[in-house]
């Protein structure tokens, strides 16, 4: 189980030092994504699913458009300093096109790092083409997804340290979950691995995020096509801004039989 | 309030449109950072206390080195693009020496978001000096530092949506805490008010953070000086190794009588 590093600690119980055992922790790691041999970016990540985090990564940053962009996904024999199995290359399709300064300076405007340049922030409101997948999913499939996830997250049993994400279609079937260290990756490696299957743009799914909505997972998830998000914890302001004004819907605190819908809320229908 | 911002959801309850309803969420905006007037970085954040958030940043990205480093931060009267009220100037003590270019890569390329060149994570690892604090906590005080910190999160008891980071002295005296969309923001939030105050580097202090602590978490505290870290959820495995190279004591799964020390158990003492 590579998302996972057992870890010697000094455990308390009842306020008193109880003794040095084993546990898990979830791994972190640094990937370095290369395209076309060239290093682009570094993602603290869980090691796994690491072409599809990287295929997910230049998706939903804009550096592809699409599956068909994609002429290759390798690890790296040679990682240098990043260590064995930390680096990962890309080649494209078309290398030619590849502007490989716009191209670094993009990914660093828009990145899922919370850093980026104000022209960015407003390019990416505005640019974006509202989704019009006339999807629909009703309130109770909905409310089933949570439940649907927990089953399936072996690593965040036994860590506590991982984000998930789920994919799912309209009726509910559960069709992948990645998790993460991070919430975005998880969400990249998702939509990575679609990607890869050519499934993407992800018209008619939904997504399921185990933690917060915040305004890059709505615009990850717009990139990768998903028109309905469903949060286990709350949304932010601008996630929910930025739904409105993409076209997606978005349910917060999906927990149990109830939920809220922040926007989009003509997708969701009565349980029958 | 302006960390949280009001809103209309529609509320299923028993799996059933229960009506539309006034509901908050955290407040997610863009800040941008200047220095000297020219755009360093914008951060996604809730807004309030921007100027320590900009103070914290720059100390915790190794921008700046003290307080003392730094003339004066306001808030940015034109905020052009960015907003009213969402962007700030540093004016440093030392301007000639303030390389921008420099200063943008070095900022990308360590900061909080999780991108960054490898050969700054190697740097990072290996250039930071191991912090000699001496200081001795009991579990006992670690332990109650949770409860203390609920008492004092108002919005995130409005919203569910916001990290918070207290900091605490070695007795256990909350002091201050900081609550933000990202953890990091807190974190900086709480290190940048400390440096506003002249009080970095936190010899002899506590930050208790309500989340999971990760490789950067546990980097921006040794940049504060902050020996001991106390986290409410999991360390990840880079956190724990960053710990025990820079002399830090790393606590994680504080909650009620029990925890685990993952690093530096040396500084916590048994309960009178």
């Amino acid at each position: 189980m590579p998302e996972a590093t057992s870890i010697s600690v000094l455990r308390y119980e009842d306020r008193r030092l109880a003794g040095e055992k084993a546990d898990v922790v979830a791994t972190e790691e640094p990937l370095e994504i290369r395209v076309e041999g060239r290093p682009l970016a570094v993602v603290m990540r869980t090691p796994g699913n690491d072409r599809e985090l990287a295929a997910g990564f230049l998706l939903t940053e804009g550096v592809i458009k699409s599956a068909k962009d994609v002429f290759d996904i390798t690890m790296c024999v040679d990682a240098g300093s990043a260590g064995k199995g930390n680096a990962v290359d890309v080649a494209l399709t078309h290398p030619g096109s590849f502007d490989f300064e716009k191209l670094t300076r993009h990914v660093f405007t828009s990145s899922s790092c919370g850093i980026c340049s104000k022209a960015s922030i407003d390019s990416v409101l505005k640019r974006r083409k509202p989704l019009s997948d006339g999807m629909r999913v009703s309130a109770s499939i909905l409310l089933s997804l949570p439940q649907k996830l927990s089953r399936e997250q072996p690593t965040f049993k036994s860590t506590g340290g991982l984000h998930a994400c789920a994919l799912f279609d309209a009726k509910g079937n559960l069709l992948a979950v990645r998790e993460d260290i991070g919430r975005h990756n998880a969400l990249d490696k998702l939509v990575g691995g679609a990607l890869l299957e050519k499934r993407t743009p992800l018209h008619g799914h939904i997504a399921l995020l185990s933690g917060r909505a915040s305004f890059e997972m709505m615009q990850k998830a717009h990139a990768g096509g998903i028109a309905v998000v469903a949060a286990i914890s709350a949304p932010s302001s601008l996630a929910v801004e930025f739904a409105r004004e993409s076209g997606q819907t978005i349910a917060g605190f999906v927990r149990g039989r109830s939920m809220n819908v922040y926007a989009g809320g003509e997708r969701i229908v009565e349980s029958k």
